[in-house]
């Protein structure tokens, strides 16, 4: 088998996709053949805001139902594969739109709502963010991690603060998962996981997705898909061939108002960061690209099996421990 | 002059009362002598449904022009004086309803607001309350804090957890206060300040309201105005005789579906506290009965002046200084 040929006849999972959503958007996931994504649809909004992100994609996804389908089960996944269709499923990446209404967790879910990250970059009624100190999970967030583990919505802790995220680690009765990080062995920053805390979720049965984007990873925007290779397999020495997959973070068709709306706090008050330029790695530019990762896994002397595993499988069998189907 | 004499020439302010809000509350205060009142409009409630409390307040109060008048500047106070009126001034007793926009802080400051709790027991996006582990103030509460002392709107830290509270103390550039609190001195409580505390706070400039909710007098519900008198002279022996006020708590009218809602997290998820059985102390049990509480300062042996700093001078001055006029 190709590369090419093994890419096509994988399961091509991207554990976070950020990008501006829209058919040519959609068009460069098949390009890229993504069988499913985490695509997010909340970050900074409460809650009526979000429905309305949910229902513009929608409707988005009922005109380009050539090109996508909704995910809301493994089956699902399965089911796009077979229909060479990608599936997308509706992530947040703040828990902020639940705002103070458990009620709200089955709401999302009931609309399609798979993986929500605890907080984003800073305190909201859960926990806080890897931005500011983090006094860790609240009284509420404990709620809110049971009611997502019985409702069956996956905890993300990207973006989350340390303490908060051991803590949600810790009480979660199901897996829980670092969607999109890099590793701090590689590069020193607040965004990235230590050896330590890596360890800490995968010896918990958690799950890691690597990210690619380079103002986290060590060769800036220098990197290639190599690099972002070389961050895949020392995340993957240290939590095991079965818990790391791929969370790209990718943010294609977004311009500088975007960048400056996720970097200020609530979209608009103080700067937290500032990324700098934003280019991926070369080789996977963008999401049309994907066939590259694939290519560079294998050259790195990976098995076929485990590019498997890495690209798409693990996810699927964690998205199916979370959500029982 | 008598005792009834002076209570009737004081200016009498309560910096605390949550009671159900209608025209017998308002004839109570009258019968009582209250020159004005800090009366929550908030405390779980979002933004839309404080603004709606805000115009079922106006509405009453409107109706009830007789008796009250509203209350944006201490000027108004003085007004409310010479009319024979009460004042009365809005307070929040949660910062949830800012939700998450700074600009919400100057549009409730021109809707009347004077003084807000930063958190009500629990966490929110400014800090962490009293009733669960408290991470501190967080970088977006750092902004609210800047904003109400820039619109004018009193920090307020009673149901705040101690190390948000000392934070704020130190961030604000104004006067902050605990509005409505006793001192654990005479009974351990999470609600109750440390000497360490009290002294915090007003040797930077803050003050203190003293509560007589008897869940935490040392007393318990036998407690009398005696025993109110009691922690009142407690705390001004720590903080002073210009930074000390009333700040009773009455929460007259209520039921116990009030209760629940006050006691349960966002006012229906878990619970934080039980209060038992809620009576006021002998003597001041409602709020009509506030003449009792002048007679018994001054049987205390505290003087004429001082009775009048305590009653509503010290709060006059301490709010002009935050309200600027």
């Amino acid at each position: 088998m190709t590369p090419r040929e093994l890419h096509d006849d994988a399961v091509v999972i991207d554990g976070l996709i950020i990008a501006k959503w829209n058919r040519e958007l959609f068009e460069d996931m098949r390009r890229g053949g993504l069988t499913a994504a985490n695509c997010t649809v909340s970050v900074w909004e409460g809650f009526q805001a979000t429905v309305d992100n949910i229902v513009r994609s929608n409707a988005l996804m009922a005109e380009c139902r050539d090109l996508v389908r909704p995910v809301r089960t493994t089956a699902d996944i399965t089911r796009a594969k077979e229909e060479g269709r990608t599936g997308i499923l509706f992530g947040f990446q703040n828990a902020n739109a639940f705002e103070d209404q458990i009620g709200y967790v089955e709401v999302f879910k009931q609309l399609g709502v798979g993986i929500v990250q605890m907080c984003y970059n800073t305190q909201n009624l859960v926990g806080t963010g890897c931005y500011e100190r983090d006094g860790g999970l609240s009284g509420f967030g404990r709620e809110i991690v049971a009611e997502m583990n019985r409702v069956g919505i996956m905890c993300d802790l990207s973006h989350v603060g340390g303490n908060t995220s051991r803590e949600v680690i810790e009480a979660s009765e199901k897996p829980v998962c670092y969607s999109h990080c890099l590793p701090s062995g590689l590069k020193e920053h607040p965004r990235n996981k230590s050896d330590a805390e890596l360890k800490f979720i995968a010896d918990r049965g958690g799950f890691v997705g690597v990210t690619m984007f380079t103002p986290f990873l060590r060769a800036g925007i220098d990197a290639t898909v190599d690099d972002y290779v070389e961050a895949i397999e020392y995340v993957m020495n240290i939590v095991g061939e079965d818990a790391i997959g791929i969370g790209t973070d990718f943010t294609q068709g977004h311009g500088e108002d975007f960048f400056e709306w996720l970097t200020h706090d609530k979209g608009y008050a103080r700067r937290l960061t500032r990324f700098g330029e934003i280019i991926n790695p070369e080789g996977i530019r963008t999401i049309g690209e994907f066939p590259n990762l694939t290519e560079a896994l294998l050259r790195r002397g990976f098995s076929e099996p485990l590019v498997r595993k890495i690209m798409g499988e693990n996810w699927m069998r964690v998205l199916r421990d979370v959500w029982g189907a």
